[in-house]
């Protein structure tokens, strides 16, 4: 009898629903600002659009859609939603023909995940992303370097973003003779901090990477702690003879200077610098990778993203590159929380509840918080006749700022006395200057 | 290699993103101003609190989940969310120690039905809950009244809403003798208008309804097009052994005044008045029962709610009682789109391009961005070098009012070329000048 909810899902109250609004809003706020639009696919998507696309983890991951009209012995031809991404390419290539490339989309949905609830970790979760596809500019990895700082800005975090870039990644190892271990080198530089570099060698020697290679590796070791442009020259001379790594520093180079130059001001809180560990969705992106952490809370990447080739190829729609971002809003909420940061307006409700002793009392306040309301201000009458202290609770629980309370002689001189919760002051006022008094308050 | 989804789901794109934004933005306003509070709910429920709600037929067009790494053998636990009443009846009883009664919560979130798809029904839609739980006092139902009446003011959207409470229809069903065959009187009662009088006493007589019933009946028949005041005292002389009856009569009585007192104004396009044929969710409703139709376009109802009693007893939490309503967003669309009343401020978006004819040009055209975000409009650059036209026409398709075009004599001037896309009208200005001029513009 007792009723409960899946596991690894969550309700959300509404006092965490202003938060996660307030996150959301922001969010969408400064996507529209830089020119985003905003999509939404079904929850649920036909199997075949999802399976086998991020990898055999992922397929048993994926929850099955079983209509139950239709006979048990059908196997199931939806899923749910597991990603915002595989939804946006299989959009991409069914309106094709309606989008005005290059695209940039927003997209703020749940999505699904049937993998062990843990701290942290949910069955149901919103992602925040947003992508431009059909451009190779890099001035779209500046635009959204720029959508990073201003939301967390705005949000009053402050953050260090990490840049790299898989070609500088790829240039590595393609000089010291080990293109096909691009994996196993970025794995054991991402260990320097925390197992020191004896080991690091040690790591890559195991894993059949000949000493000459190691040893062209050492000076990427020791310039962690340079200043950014002689880590830059450091780095484009070992990969002088890369292509690819070339490029992959040009990259670096243009985004990091292009998003110092515009980034000024009460923005400049906010540092973008290269990070040769950074290899994050190696398998997946093709250009620069970002990853955005919190400076004064200890928690994981709170937005991350990168620049990808052929997102539509596997829907045959080939030559479709993009680079995109997400934001992690539940982290976010958790950081927000952490640091204490929510504005007051964001959560705020109900501005002003009306108490009346009786019932003819409370036919006076009708008109009155009507007009409020005609005003803009949120407003709400205890709706049933009921002791003051009962009604009083009420706009405790609900952290009501003011009440006007309203008895017989209120209502014999015209008036209300309208009492700030927080201070406990109370005064006797006209109800034509309540929406003035109200909206100062 | 196509692909599809699944049928009876829809994409939106931006444009249809935009208009549904401001849709329940504008609900969702509105209903904060009424001192509601938004909750959400997982997209999935155990089957056991979803199955035997919604009755046989409501059964069967539960769509069930699997996990994908469950044996395929095990039946499915979970369900998806079939409307959003029964999940707010698990959230009341699992969060009834947080809640402060009365509890005025809405929820738009979107639900699933595997009933047949077809035209303006869908298998995925939103639906915009309002209810308020643990009072009876009936000015929750004005209170709901006059949220329909903001919202369908703010829209534009002259609208009527119908009326009518449950209790009547039981006076009636008793002073004629006839309490068990409400269903029938109130489905006959319905059709005069369509099939005329003598077919609807002969629809009652085929229903078993003794003549002598059907007599006393009729006095109900020839009310309808008198002034509300009138038919209501018809009723109530007819009515005047029936305590439920009478009980009706006075709800309505009280609902309607309270209602036309607080509605002056602008929001007196819309009216409310008493229908006696109304009687949506007859079986769930237990007094009040309202409907609202758009008065300017063919088109079912858009709106609809009433009181029920004891919401949450199937979950073991007795005595809660509440009264609701729902906005129809897909039709509150359609009937937005007919009468083409959708704010030009809603559907905009990017408010300037930048169109620049090279590198130094787009370099130059950067900072001027910046400034112009920093003063909150939206705007944004052709990320690529290419032709003006190709720009031009991106311009176009995201039907932006103004772009900037620089090249290179405006880059020497220090200017940009603000170009209005409707007029065509060209002004040399200095980018300090910008913001303003687009704020106006």
């Amino acid at each position: 009898m007792k009723p409960s909810i899946p596991k690894g899902t969550r309700d959300f109250s509404p006092v965490e629903m202003a938060k996660r609004n307030y996150i959301f809003d922001t969010i969408k706020e400064v996507y529209a600002l830089y020119g985003f639009q905003q999509i939404e696919t079904p929850a649920m998507e036909n199997l075949s659009t999802l399976m086998g696309k991020y990898g055999e983890e992922g397929d048993k991951l994926l929850f099955r859609i079983q209509n139950s009209g239709e006979k048990a012995a059908l196997a199931p031809e939806k899923g749910l939603r597991y990603d915002l991404t595989v939804p946006f390419a299989r959009y991409v290539v069914m309106h094709r023909d309606e989008i005005s490339f290059p695209f940039k989309r927003y997209q703020i949905q749940p999505v699904w995940r049937a993998d062990r609830p843990q701290k942290g970790r949910y069955r149901e979760f919103y992602q925040c992303d947003a992508d431009v596809v059909g451009s190779d500019s890099l001035l779209n990895e500046v635009e959204l370097m720029r959508i990073i700082d201003t939301v967390f800005t705005k949000f009053g975090i402050r953050v260090s973003i990490k840049i790299n870039n898989r070609k500088i990644l790829s240039g590595i190892a393609e000089v010291i003779g080990q293109a096909d271990k691009i994996v196993d080198i970025t794995v054991a530089i991402d260990k320097l901090d925390k197992i020191g570099l004896d080991n690091v060698n040690k790591e890559l020697a195991d894993n059949g990477i000949p000493q000459d290679a190691i040893d062209k590796l050492q000076p990427l070791f020791s310039i962690g702690s340079l200043p950014l442009s002689q880590r830059l020259s450091s780095i484009r001379e070992m990969l002088r003879d890369s292509d690819t790594g070339l490029k992959g520093i040009d990259e670096t180079e243009y985004i990091i200077d292009t998003f110092n130059t515009l980034t000024t001001g009460s923005g400049s809180v906010n540092t973008l610098d290269l990070d040769l560990t950074l290899a994050r969705g190696l398998n997946y992106y093709t250009g620069a990778i970002f990853e955005v952490k919190a400076l004064d809370v200890e928690m994981g990447s709170i937005t991350g993203g990168g620049r990808y080739d052929n997102l539509t190829g596997v829907f045959g729609m080939p030559g479709v590159s993009g680079v995109g971002i997400s934001f992690g809003a539940d982290r976010i909420y958790d950081v927000l929380n952490q640091l204490d940061l929510y504005p007051k307006e964001a959560v705020n409700t109900t501005k002003v509840l009306f108490v009346a002793f009786g019932e003819k009392e409370r036919d006076y306040c009708l008109p009155v918080l009507s007009a409020l309301r005609a005003a803009g201000i949120k407003s709400e009458v205890y709706p049933d006749i009921v002791k003051m202290k009962k009604q009083m609770a009420y706009a405790n629980a609900k952290q009501i700022p003011f009440v006007c309370i309203v008895g017989e002689s209120e209502m014999q001189d015209g008036k209300v006395m309208l009492k700030n919760m927080a201070t406990g002051e109370q005064q006797l006022v006209s109800p034509d200057a309540l929406p003035d008094i109200l909206m100062r308050g």
